[in-house]
């Protein structure tokens, strides 16, 4: 594998714009022939959670943390201005009036163009995220070393 | 081009305190020899957006949003601790008294330096930012495969 | 030095979460022989402060921005769902119940590992951190063309 032609991101925030960025430059990457590896730890991993999910076998307190936290693509809020999600709802009105795919298209996107989706294994624990709640796009749940193989022979590596 | 000596900064929040980093490390290797590209996105393209700038051909609701987040270097919050204005006042005070260059003096040392200025092109519709209220400093406004292009030739790339 | 083998890793907001996952990359790089650099700027810094440091030296300004941003791995606040200290508190339980060392281990496993910890001369003023405050764990005090000089030769340099 040539250097020039890997991206890996960390996709640790899970704010709608912060993500939307991330997509941009995933799926911009990918679309010119670079592989792509998308590594969502913390509050990304929320991103691929299921929307609705309820990890029944997870403690109260785990429960909480991930009730508090809602999941999926659609409920993502805002890294500033998020107004109790009026941030978040004009966003995605100007997305749109921008001709700015949602961040469920982009998720899409993403996939079809084989960018690659992993699941951070040390913070699922944390975050309340277990394997049975992620959607389907994920393809494998993986620790550091993993995201250290790929981004040592990245091009470029951010963290977002 | 030696790719040892290009840096790429995507400079997405636009705080007073990561703008202020982005423009040590931006200066710093311009300073040193290296050439070096900035990319103003989302938040970011607040600070190149000039002050008191009346977008008047956008519709209402770009114009709230950017009426609601204030142009130009001196309006920056912080990304912590803002204390609805506090915060950036007593940091630029501090700064002062340790000598640190303003966001404002920055800017100009940047450009003198040869760092190029691009604004983001896809989020500026989103910002309620347009191509007449950026300041002259910035050199082009381009999308994702333009600083994808700097950043794969880039030693250093980093999301601020 | 092979660039291979080289991490730089800017530690900027000092958050709980954030500092934990720059330090889950820290260490898993270092334990894998990578060759790894730590820059603490801005609120970073106060993880590498001495809990209670009193800076008497400092004039009022910095005493109070000093005191109001508490010091040590103990006293980090979570970069999203803070609630007034009931976030890092819950999250702190969650790590232990999931087998995730503290900040504080991290930051002994690191020193164990050879990460070398850089404090950023130039916010040390800015954020009311004497050298006398800091933690002994610290390497070396230094400024921007220190974190160049180290980003160029690495193969992941990340801004956390």
């Amino acid at each position: 594998m040539n250097e020039k032609n890997m991206v890996t991101i960390v996709v640790f925030s899970g704010d709608l714009d912060k993500t939307l960025a991330s997509f941009v430059i995933a799926t911009g990457a990918a679309a010119s022939g670079m592989k792509v590896n998308m590594f969502f730890t913390f509050w990304g991993l929320k991103l691929i959670q299921r929307e609705k999910a309820r990890p029944k076998e997870l403690d109260w307190m785990r429960r909480m943390f991930s009730f508090m936290v809602k999941a999926g693509p659609e409920k993502r809020p805002l890294s500033k201005m998020n107004m109790f999600g009026i941030g978040p709802m004009m966003m995605k009105k100007l997305m749109k009036k921008s001709n700015v795919p949602s961040l469920k298209e982009m998720l899409a996107t993403a996939k079809s163009l084989g960018v690659k989706l992993t699941a951070c294994s040390m913070t699922m624990g944390v975050m309340g995220v277990t394997k049975e709640t992620l959607i389907p796009e994920v393809n494998n749940v993986a620790g550091v070393a993993s995201f250290l193989a790929d981004a040592k022979d990245s091009q470029i590596t951010l963290f977002i």
